[in-house]
């Protein structure tokens, strides 16, 4: 039997960790709050990767990599990003261990200590503009177009497998402009990078739009957000987007000579998505059979399975399916193990979220059709050997715009107005509570005071708000647009 | 002008410096030791990364990921392993700075010491064995074969450049076998993964053979090695591959249930590759105009110089062979900049080691022929316009040759046979001593004086090394076989 998942409705938390562990994805690790991300779960974050990876290069950025430590006194050079930072750092202060003199073990080398304490990365800002300062000296030199995808520690006191870990892997873009427009550009084309990644290979719509101040990343001047709605009703915060106008610049001295001869700051952005976006697919789209993949990220697209079991004339089927669909570009598994009932194999299947199974049964074979069962519906049916393969390929495509049209209609469906606060208490204390549009006075005593009543927070402003005019929800205050509020990941 | 190299005959060291910044390969960082590998270098990288990642699958390995931190006290396991790397450990000891009290700046906050130290991943056989106990029961569980990319740490004293640096990136595969043949049997296999990408590849003939005990693994039975002959005659452990016995499972208490439903320990190997290889690359095939890169990891294939600058005829003619060579699936580059002459992008190409180097002048284009500069042996030709993608595809695949044929030619002329003490150390003392083929007593003590006496050090036994009676150089012991000594990075 496969293992079973506790159901959405009884324990949405207990629900997603058996996604997470069963379907083989990550496990905790004897390191507190860092995971083992496993062989199946690398391999959808492989797909991730290589596809980001893809569309930042389409978009003229390089990859390099820099060091995993930061001198204590860089991260101290830029006083909002060390507020930021300060509290969750792994700090790293000997270099050496030795036989302790009373026989009881190894311990640390009190003679190795370093002379100033370096930090592992939360994030690479201050080693990267440090660096920059050597790179630049003239506009030849910009824009700096970089990319490194890396691990970061982020000294996490409630973790969660993918969502919030005290190492993730991720990559961060840290790019260096000549002008302050240009910089805005290239944090918002990251954006729109981002929202077309969730949204195309992912399947997962979001909403872009901006931080308010209180929610911005530690230095930004402006961050730019893509958000999710999860399937709880929670939204999750998918991946940011930077603008760093010349904060870095002027914390490590990073000028160049204009085109006019004369020497300014260096305008920045940063923008970064992480494994946490694991945690995003897995929520999105997964149910109570376990984990449901888009086919543009699945490692394994068709699973076939033998009914009752391989013989040689289902293997010859099967052999000659499997060529056409890896003629199509298609990862196929056939699975042969002779200890397990086609019913176990289904269930395994399920729970590993492979987009279609392909059911091979003799008597099928001899009526040449085959069963075709769909991750996404939980549907099955029949259809002709011949031309499987474009069937399936048609298929996979339909089970990817489904998923999105699927989550699409979630989000709408638990996206809701309100214009009192009474209204948005009620409405956040739903099952499943959803966006909340509503007026915002635009003060982050407000936005404080409306989480400290009700855990719910203000997710962006979007980008698309049309202006509006209104008041807020607990002050009365005027207000031009309205703003997002959910409960959050 | 392109910045200058130092000559090889002047200062090796200095020149090999000088090819890695000039190139913008790398640099160092303001973290001792720590390197910033840059876009340039990086793609190099990843061009070898991507490579290699594909023969580990093609071989049956999957990645995966494990935490960066390993506690202290997995170190202590093994016994030889922390003997090994306890020395140059990065020790993690507290998670929080603060403000100082006396307002001072930023410090370590004493009151967020960790329980247990941290150190940071020198390598990761405790980690992943730790976790192994929980991934296998039975032999249908076997065997395990995984593979991480990772950045590991490990404080040198003494670094330099891709060759030694205190962070480095690398691939570690460990897989675990329920038999000790079928182990050796996969440890033997990832040299031969090795051997074979390094001479495909980056063009870098290998010696196949295993260390003596002194150099094995800490923690191995056995370690398989690749060495690689670099240009000033020292020799290059370019990979290494180890079989670890049941050490690590026996450390880590990793059972596992055979056929008979009897409990045994399970057999382990590790092996690994690291940005050290770009230090291979780089010594064994460039030259004193700059970096050479082998056409099967070159980001860029073909440069194209417009002479003496663009034009709409020129740019025409550049377009069109552009597309051809797309076609064919080479990358190129058209270097337009209107204010550097061709001479000097003549000599940015070649520092920069692009195999094929077009230029496109308007006389020749009116006869219907191009010039065609090759980096390897740095000569030009005309060929004729018709064809020249046909030309050109062609000549990268000889360049590869040839680069691997001239450096197993530099090999064979600096391996000697020495048969006495006095010719040894002799031949060691040449200005470019490369590799001395002699005799062995197989013993530590032996080893360790050649080693004092001369610094040269055995770099293996060669997998093929013939049965042949001699005697010790030192000693006069029997021996049965050579053994291959050198000095070695």
């Amino acid at each position: 039997m496969a293992k079973a998942i506790t159901n959405r409705s009884e324990d949405y938390s207990q629900w997603y960790l058996d996604i997470v562990k069963k379907a083989n994805l990550a496990d905790n690790s004897a390191v507190r709050g860092c995971m083992v991300i496993k062989p199946y779960g690398f391999a959808i974050w492989e797909n991730m990767r290589d596809q980001l990876d893809r569309m930042f290069k389409e978009t003229g950025h390089v990859n390099a990599y820099f060091p995993l430590f930061i001198p204590k006194s860089f991260l101290s050079r830029e006083a909002e990003h060390v507020e930021g930072f300060a509290k969750e750092c792994a700090v790293v202060t000997h270099h050496r261990l030795k036989n302790a003199e009373d026989g009881s073990g190894i311990v640390v080398d009190p003679e190795a200590r370093l002379e100033e304490e370096l930090i592992v990365r939360p994030t690479s800002e201050t080693i990267i503009w440090h660096t920059y300062k050597d790179w630049i000296n003239s506009y030849r030199d910009l824009p700096l177009l970089i990319n490194q995808w890396a691990n970061v520690v982020r000294w996490e006191m409630r973790t969660r497998l993918f969502l919030r870990t005290t190492e993730f892997l991720w990559q961060e873009g840290h790019t260096a402009h000549a002008t302050k427009e240009e910089a805005i550009e290239e944090a918002e084309q990251m954006q729109r990078v981002y929202a077309r990644f969730a949204e195309e290979y992912m399947a997962m719509p979001v909403i872009q739009g901006v931080k308010t101040p209180s929610e911005r990343f530690a230095g930004a001047i402006e961050t730019y957000t893509i958000e999710a709605l999860m399937q709880d009703g929670k939204a999750l915060q998918a991946g940011t987007s930077h603008f760093l106008g010349q904060n870095f610049a002027k914390a490590f001295d990073v000028k160049f000579l204009n085109e006019d001869n004369q020497e300014e700051f260096v305008w920045a952005t940063s923008w970064g998505v992480s494994t946490r976006l694991m945690g995003g697919l897995i929520m999105t789209h997964s149910d109570d059979n376990g984990l449901v993949v888009p086919p543009r990220l699945a490692p394994v697209h068709v699973g076939i399975v033998p009914i009752p079991k391989p013989n040689a004339e289902i293997n010859e089927a099967a052999e000659k399916i499997m060529r056409a669909l890896r003629l199509k570009g298609l990862n196929v598994e056939y699975d042969t193990d002779m200890k397990k009932r086609p019913g176990f194999k289904f269930a395994e299947s399920e729970l590993r979220g492979i987009p279609v199974r392909l059911g091979l049964g003799k008597r099928d074979l001899e009526k040449g059709q085959i069963e075709v069962a769909r991750r996404d519906e939980l549907e099955k049916t029949f259809v002709p050997l011949d031309g499987v393969a474009d069937y399936v390929e048609q298929l996979l495509e339909d089970i990817q715009q489904n998923l999105y049209s699927r989550a699409l209609k979630f989000r709408e469906d638990h996206t809701t107005r309100v214009d009192s606060f009474d209204d948005f208490k009620e409405a956040i204390e739903q099952d499943i509570p959803g966006l909340l549009s509503a007026h915002w006075d635009g003060t982050d005593e407000t936005e404080q005071r409306i989480k400290d009543e009700t855990k719910a927070t203000i997710r962006c402003i979007p980008n698309n708000a049309e202006e509006e005019k209104g008041e807020d929800l607990l002050t009365g205050k005027p207000s031009k647009r309205r703003v997002l509020f959910a409960k959050a990941y």
